[in-house]
C-alpha cells in the first residue's frame, strides 16, 4: 500500500477499508510513515470526515498498537466512566468509589489537564503519595482488592493515541469527530471493560460549545463502543458554569470528599449520582438507572462511599490522613474574595474563561514543564440563574502569589455577565443517549 | 503569529491576511516552521481553496524567498510562455527561436520531466554540450546576444517553491488551483518577464483532465499575473492525444527541428504558431494575435528561426552538428514497427498511458535517480478521427532493449479504442482567456 494514494483517497472523499487504516495506523506508530505525511492525512479526515466503519477501524487500529488489559480473572462487571472534559469535573473521584461499593469494578485510566480543563491524575496527585503511575499487576491488584483503580496512560496503552495526539495538537487537528473517537475508545477499551458510561460536555467550558456537536460525538463513541460488543450509555450534560463549586486540584479532591460524605447537594451531586446510576445499571446491579441512582445513594448515606474512597487512596499509596481530615491540608498563602461590582441576576458565565483563570492561579500547566500548584484554585460562589448583590462573594481565590489571584480576578469578572431580569438555570442533564 | 491557529483559521474556510501568508512561507522556507505543520496547511489549502487576494499573496510570499532576475539592461520587450505539460509537447523548443526572430526576448526558466510528461530542460541535454544549469550572469549574456535562453531553475530562484513542491509530491497535495498557481507564477515572476502566455492543458494526457479544472487553472494564473501588473493571454488547448508525432527526448528536438525548417504541418505546427503569435502580440510587435501569427510563419518561412535556435544551442554550449544534421544522431538499437490489430476510426487516446509507455522505453524516470536515454521514445502515427487497417503502423518504438519494447507495445495497443463509426478529432485550442 501506498500512503500518498491512502491521503489522497480519504481527501477526495471516500472510505479507507478496514485494511488501508491499518497499514496506517500500524506505519506511523512503527515510525514508518512520516509525521508530515502523517498529519496530512488528519487534515484530510478532519476535513473529510469518517464514516462510523472507519472510525470503528480506525480505533481497533488503535486499541491494537498496544496491550488490551485482561481483566478476566477478576469477578463481577467492570464498567468505566469518560468525560470529554470541563471545568471543575471532578465526578471520577466520586463515581468510582460509590460504584465500587455498589459491587461494580472501576478500572479507570485517566488523563492531565488539557488546556483549560482539569484532569483526574493532577487531582488525585495534590493527595501526599498518591500514585497514578501503578504497573498493570499493581493496577489489577488495586481492582481486585477494592474495587477501583485510577491510573494514568501506561506506555503499554495505545501508543499509538499518544503519538496521534501529540501530532494533532501541532497540527490543527485537535477538534475531529472520529479522532476523537478513536483516542477515547482505543484507550477505554484497552482497559478491558464490559461497560463504558459517557459524559459528553456542552457549553463555554466544553470543547463542544454547541450541544448537536456533543450529541455528534456522543453518537460516535456509542456506535464505536457497540462495534466492540459493549454496554454505553450517553449523557449530555451542560457545562456552560463550573461543575460543582470547586476549581483546582486538591480543591476538588476537598469538594469530593464532601460529596462522598453526605454533605453537599447540588448539580455535582445530582451529575456523579446519575452517572454512577448509570454504571451500576450497566454492571447489572440494578434494573434501570434509577434504580441505579437509588443504590448510588445508599452508598453515600452508608458510608459505605466514602470508605471505598479511603481504601482506594490508601492502597494506591497516598495520605489518608488528609482525606479523613481534610481541614489539615495545607492552606494556599492567600484566600482572597472577590465580591461583585453590580446588582443583578447571573446571566452568562464564559466557563472556559473561568478555568484559564484557575490555570493562572497555579491550578494548571500553562506550558508543558510548568509545576502545578495542588492548593491553587477557586471556590466559585455563584451559579447562572442566581441573584448577587453588589459586594457579594463571586469567588474565593486562592494562590501563593497575590499578582496572580489579581489577574485572575480580572479574568473572572469579565468572564461573567448579569441582567437585571431573572435568568434561567441550565438543564443539567440535557439528554440521555443509549 | 502562531502557526497552529492559521493553520486552523485556513481550515475553517477564512481567508488568511497577506501577513500571515508572508510569516507562514517565510517561516518554512527558514525552517522554523515544521514539515508536519506546513503539510497540514497545505491540505487545509487544498480542501478549503484560498481567494484571488490570498493566492497572489502566496505567490508574492514565494517569489521573494529567493531573487527577482533584473532584465532591465536588456532593451525590448520580454515574453515567456509557460505549459502545464503534457506528452509530446515540445513547444518551448520551437517558439523560443520564432519568438526571439520576431524580436521579442523570450527569457525561459523550464523543468524536467514530471510523471508521465516530458521536461523541456531533458529534451534540450540530448543535444550534447548543451548546458541548462547556466548562472545568472551567463543567461542574461546568453539572453543579450540571441533573445531567447532556456535553463532549468537555479537555488536562487523561488526556493520556497522548491521545498513546497517536494512536500506537496509526497503528502497528496499536489492538485490544489491555489498551490499551482504559486509555484508556476512564482518561477515566471522571478524571470523578470513583462508578460507571459499560458497554455494551460486538458484531457487524457493532461494533469487537468477536465475542460473546467483548465479553465479555473487558467483563470487563478491570469488573475495573478495580473495583480502583478503582468500581460497575460491562456490557452485552453487539448491534450487528448501526443501534440505533434514525436515522443522522447532526442526525437522531439528532431520534430522541433523540422518544424523549425518549415518540414511539417499539423497540430504542433498550429499550437506553436498560435502561442509564438500570442507571445509577439503581448511583446508589442504585433497588434493581435493573428498578426502575431503571420510574423510567426514569417520567421519560419525566412530560415531566421530555424538559424536562431542553432545560434541559442551553441551559445549553450550545444553541439550544432545533430542541429544541423539531425539524421547523424545516434540510433536506438531496436527501432520496431507497432502494427494495428484492429480496423477502424480512431475513438479514443489515454495520452496518459502513451506517456507511460515513452518512459517505460527509456524516455523518463521512473525514479528520481533513474537516467534517461535520450534517443528512447515513439513516433506515433495515428491522431484521433483518424482511420487505421487492421496492419497499419500505429507507433514506431525506439529503445535499446526488446523487453522494453514489448511493455511499451502493450500498453500502447490497451491505450487506443478504435470505432467502426466514424469519429471525430478534438479542437485543438479550446478556448483563449485574456
Amino acid at each position: 500500500m501506498n500512503t500518498v494514494e491512502l491521503i489522497i483517497k480519504k481527501r477526495t472523499g471516500k472510505a479507507l477499508s478496514k485494511e488501508e487504516i491499518i497499514f496506517l495506523i500500524n506505519s506511523y506508530t512503527k515510525g514508518k510513515t512520516p509525521d508530515y505525511q502523517f498529519s496530512a492525512l488528519l487534515m484530510a479526515i478532519l476535513l473529510k470526515g469518517m464514516t462510523k466503519a472507519e472510525t470503528s477501524h480506525l480505533t481497533e487500529a488503535m486499541l491494537h498498537s498496544g496491550k488490551v488489559i485482561d481483566l478476566s480473572s477478576i469477578k463481577g462487571p467492570k464498567i468505566d466512566k469518560h468525560s470529554t472534559g470541563g471545568v471543575g469535573d471532578k465526578t471520577s473521584l466520586i463515581l468510582a468509589p460509590i460504584v465500587a461499593a455498589a459491587g461494580v469494578n472501576v478500572p479507570m485510566i485517566s488523563g492531565r489537564g488539557l488546556g483549560h480543563t482539569g484532569g483526574t491524575l493532577d487531582k488525585l496527585e495534590s493527595i501526599p503519595g498518591f500514585r497514578t503511575d501503578l504497573s498493570l499487576k499493581e493496577y489489577k491488584s488495586v481492582l481486585k482488592k477494592c474495587g477501583a483503580v485510577l491510573i494514568g496512560q501506561t506506555k503499554d496503552i495505545a501508543p499509538a493515541d499518544k503519538l496521534i495526539y501529540s501530532l494533532r495538537d501541532v497540527t490543527g487537528t485537535v477538534e475531529s469527530i472520529p479522532l476523537i473517537t478513536g483516542s477515547i475508545m482505543s484507550k477505554k477499551l484497552a482497559e478491558g471493560i464490559d461497560g463504558l458510561v459517557l459524559d459528553v460536555k456542552t457549553g463555554s467550558g466544553a470543547f463542544m460549545r454547541e450541544t448537536k456537536d456533543a450529541i455528534e460525538l456522543a453518537n460516535s463513541l456509542i456506535s464505536t463502543a457497540k462495534a466492540f460488543n459493549k454496554k454505553v450509555i450517553a449523557f449530555i450534560t451542560d457545562m456552560n458554569q463550573p461543575l460543582g463549586d470547586y476549581i483546582g486540584n486538591w480543591l476538588e479532591v476537598y469538594e469530593s470528599i464532601k460529596i462522598l460524605r453526605g454533605e453537599q447537594k447540588g448539580d455535582l451531586l445530582d451529575l456523579s449520582l446519575n452517572l454512577s446510576g448509570a454504571m451500576i445499571y450497566l454492571g447489572g446491579i440494578a434494573g434501570s438507572i434509577k434504580r441505579g441512582v437509588e443504590i448510588a445513594k445508599e452508598q453515600i448515606n452508608n458510608g459505605k462511599a466514602f470508605e471505598k474512597f479511603v481504601q482506594m487512596v490508601e492502597l494506591q499509596g497516598g495520605s489518608t490522613k488528609f482525606i479523613r481530615h481534610p481541614e489539615k491540608y495545607p492552606k494556599s498563602k492567600f484566600i482572597t474574595k472577590l465580591k461583585s461590582t453590580k446588582d443583578g441576576y447571573v446571566k452568562g458565565i464564559n466557563t472556559f474563561q473561568i478555568g484559564m483563570a484557575a490555570l493562572e492561579l497555579g491550578a494548571g500547566r500553562k506550558t508543558k514543564t510548568d509545576k502545578i500548584d495542588p492548593k491553587a484554585g477557586i471556590v466559585f460562589k455563584i451559579k447562572l440563574g442566581g441573584k448577587i448583590k453588589k459586594g457579594g462573594v463571586v469567588a474565593v481565590l486562592h494562590s501563593q502569589s497575590m499578582d496572580k489571584i489579581n489577574t485572575a480576578k480580572e479574568i473572572i469578572l469579565n468572564a461573567i455577565t448579569f441582567s437585571k431580569q431573572k435568568t434561567t438555570k441550565p438543564k443539567l442533564i440535557k439528554r440521555i443517549i443509549k
